[in-house]
């Protein structure tokens, strides 16, 4: 073994985990790599692409190796794959995750690393609608927001330590509350995965010639419902509550848009579209 | 004067007249382009980029001298326009427009040329948030689909020189009723376009922080959210019969998401959210 806080393990080498072993490749040169899949084929994939110093298809043997663990695993298998690590775990190693959905995850593995209290949430937000070890890349995390959730449970040396994980493959790291993250998680990604997905489906719904006007803004504005259904249905169903509350202010808004236009009340459409420019144009200015 | 069909006159080169003249000059080096424009500096514009052999601030002018005419103004300012053109055009010359919507424009239209009898619906389906000469570009129409939307007024010869037009520069053409287009154009722009500034509007009530969590995917989500809230304003108070019959259905669609979510109802979720993720590829891939 290295020194300490040099063992990085990676569990699920998908687009997520597989994209920070290649950025700690590049920006960690320091660093032992270890990799645990559930598959045979997938080790021999990262170990083709020497992303690993070491592989196993043994969540024990890796746990017990490593100074840092992050759980890249889809938020409905955290938790078994979390009971395997949390037995052999050293309390000097530090938990994270990557799960998109932070209350019920966090809850539950803080109970389940409860002897060793080593466990934060984390949330990168960098997906895209690929998956898996294929659509990997080195910059996925680049000049990314990391959302780190500590509670009253953690200790600042792990918050730390997470922090530091993705501030060194180019994330900016950002601490708030697990419900906070979950609220803002709702709006800004889980409820425009939903409309995203509905808009498909009143095309799908409408007659079939309607479909070949489908241009490229029909394509931006839809692209995140091509991201993997069961990772999705399990996303929407952890934050159902959050979801919920920010579908209806979402209906609230499309409804009074609705009863604008029927009163062909110009100024108030304008006034809609007019603040949503000038809003957008903020949002996607701040840091 | 160059022989029938060569001079092809733009009114209004912004996006759409602008691209139209760049687009000519590639494909079309034969023939004799004309622009009008309300303001002399955008006609210095298309002087000084060598995109129009002829340029006026006079419609009557350039309306007179043109084989072809091609209306790129907003939806409110077309007729207008059309009035200051129809004076004087020849019964030869067809003219077409490139307005989002279609029933109204066409239907006004073709009273307005009713004497010439020369007018035919056109609708390129490939603006963007971008708007002006500035953002002109000689590609806008390669792969583009371009409705046109003719009806028993339609003389067969005009609709074929508009889609000539068209396809001269690279674009698809799909032959459409006014009204079929309409209803097509709110399920797949229009409403798209409203969700989207809905979606923006929920992140900018929400509490400053949130504005930090929105990534990639909300950014690619809201792009046509940027769009000209006055351009915007036309085409949806137009189109609003057709819009508000989509947006009801939409509200259906996620009201149905919204009711899964809060039975905790996984099958509904995740049957939703494949269907999404499946028609999205069919749509995407249909030409």
């Amino acid at each position: 073994m290295s020194d300490p806080s040099s063992s990085i393990a990676v569990f699920g080498p998908g687009l997520m985990g597989g994209s920070l072993l290649m950025a700690l490749r590049c920006h960690r040169p320091d660093a032992r790599l270890l990799a645990w899949a559930r598959r045979d084929e997938v080790l021999d994939e990262i170990r083709s692409q020497n992303l690993a110093d070491a592989c196993s298809t043994d969540p024990a043997e890796i746990a017990k190796a490593a100074d840092l663990i992050v759980l890249c695993v889809p938020v409905d298998k955290m938790s078994a794959l979390a009971r395997q690590v949390a037995g052999v775990v050293s309390e000097k190693t530090t938990v994270t995750d990557v799960g998109s959905v932070k209350e019920p995850v966090v809850t539950e593995l803080e109970q389940i690393f409860a002897r060793t209290g080593n466990f934060v949430g984390s949330h990168p937000m960098c997906g895209s609608e690929e998956a898996g070890l294929s659509a990997a890349r080195s910059d996925l995390y680049e000049n990314a927001l990391c959302v780190v959730t500590p509670t009253k449970m953690s200790q600042p040396a792990m918050v730390r330590a997470a922090g530091d994980l993705w501030r060194s493959v180019g994330a900016r790291v950002l601490e708030m509350g697990p419900h906070e993250h979950d609220a803002a998680a709702a709006a800004v990604s889980h409820v425009p995965h939903i409309a995203a997905a509905a808009l498909v489906g009143l095309v799908a719904q409408s007659q079939p010639v309607y479909q070949k006007l489908c241009a490229g803004g029909f394509r931006d504005t839809t692209r995140v419902a091509s991201g993997s259904p069961e990772l999705w249905t399990s996303i929407l169903g952890l934050n159902r509550r959050e979801i919920s509350g920010a579908l209806g202010n979402l209906a609230d808004i499309l409804q009074s848009m609705k009863a604008a236009l029927e009163k062909n009340d110009t100024a108030a459409v304008q006034a809609f579209l007019e603040s949503a420019a000038k809003h957008r144009a903020e949002i996607l200015k701040v840091e």
